[in-house]
């Protein structure tokens, strides 16, 4: 059969795992070539795929613009909203602690916006009350993707403290910390903004009414799928992934 | 101020998590109807976003079916073209065992095709070459999402087994194991369905020839993130995820 890990004897073992290029014959190579040729084709497709769809994402983000705008104004004069909002939700509850409820209770306005070019990011503000921990009133974390090495850089508001609320929050907060943590992501979009984005802000009414029920939960995750093997796996959001206010989210099985 | 949680002195309990909609005042009552209207509108348009993306993507699906067909038709003569790029995709190999490998040598054809409705799901088809281990020639797992559900059934052609060999192989490999199995998932789309899908068969040649760098694996992560939103923590894709041929897919930190 010709086939070099049939000899079905012994096992197939790593030998060839790297080596296969090196001993390409000039017949594989040759049906290679082709089918690099014909790969390329299918890449520029892709490529065009991707484009179209973010073409329509953007126009659906400049149309819903607005509406945000008009519908966040609405609940601007609703005692709590955001801190309710978040409480209810059943990823965003599991990262807050006490000291996260304390803060987010002054949040009086939130809002999300996608960068000019969507493929770039999106920036994540919060309009504070007067509080105890710190002077802003405004705090924008901002999420921007570099295209060119994969990876994210989260920017945000320096936070003026009041004197001696820095050591403690830190060491008891742990959304709040989250929200103005400045690292770099090398692994794409960071799992909790992307929770506040597509979830938390877009459902905030009914996650404040705390009536979004398991199933439209999935419903929800199976519409952002689009294009349905993107791998999405958020298995806490059926919101049984144990323990709220813990540490940073992570597996149920810890066995 | 107004605000229910805003008595900073004592920690803002949980009492208030499932409470707030029944504690609502006529006037709070009254901006939430305003908004929810703001919200209806808003929920329209994602609609349309979302049926606008699935359209895009059906258009390409169907553009790039005959490119496929011809490049896996020029793979098809090169021995050891597919289990050579399972083997060298960081992912999938991680799921191979040594039997999985001796199995997957018999691959001759690889196919994956949507689902006539792309959002409904998609098939995975293998043909197998004369083998020890079953007589079918063609296997073919297909996963199917429910929409109304959230969640994912799989179903696959009956392995017709040779005397022997089903204790021997259930034992003993993994990702064909997983290619068989048919229980339903609650979860949506499967994890490794999806790398098969989007990372492995649309870059076969690149795996076959081992020359996917790390880099490149995150723009392609980059390239399919579309909503930018969506969550995607596919963290094992650096390749560094720990032994090869191991059990379960797994998280790094097992401290």
């Amino acid at each position: 059969m010709g086939n070099p890990n049939d000899s079905s004897d012994e096992p197939a073992s790593k030998k060839s795992r790297t080596e296969a290029p090196t001993q390409l014959s000039k017949d594989v190579e040759n049906k290679l070539t082709a089918a690099l040729s014909t790969q390329e084709e299918l890449e520029k497709l892709h490529q065009e795929a991707t484009n179209e769809v973010l073409a329509v994402e953007q126009k659906y983000s400049k149309l819903k613009k607005p509406l945000f705008e008009k519908r966040d104004k609405e609940l601007k004069h609703i005692p709590g909203f955001w801190s309710t909002a978040f409480q209810n939700h059943p990823v965003i509850a599991q990262l807050m602690m006490e000291l996260d409820q304390q803060i987010l209770s002054h949040v009086t306005e939130l809002e999300i916006e996608d960068l000019e070019d969507i493929k770039t990011g999106f920036k994540i503000s919060m309009r504070f009350s007067e509080n105890e921990f710190f002077s802003n009133d405004l705090l924008v974390k901002t999420l921007k993707y570099d295209l060119s090495k994969g990876d994210a850089k989260t920017e945000c508001t320096e936070v003026n403290w009041k004197p001696g609320q820095e050591e403690k929050v830190t060491d008891a907060s742990n959304l709040f910390m989250w929200f103005t943590a400045t690292e770099s992501l090398d692994d794409g979009p960071d799992e909790v903004a992307s929770q506040i984005k597509d979830s938390l802000y877009m459902d905030a009414i009914r996650f404040f009414k705390n009536e979004l029920t398991e199933e439209e939960m999935y419903n929800r995750d199976m519409d952002d799928m689009e294009g349905i093997g993107e791998s999405d796996d958020d298995d806490d959001e059926d919101g049984d992934g144990g323990s709220d206010g813990g540490e940073e989210e992570e597996d149920d099985d810890e066995a």
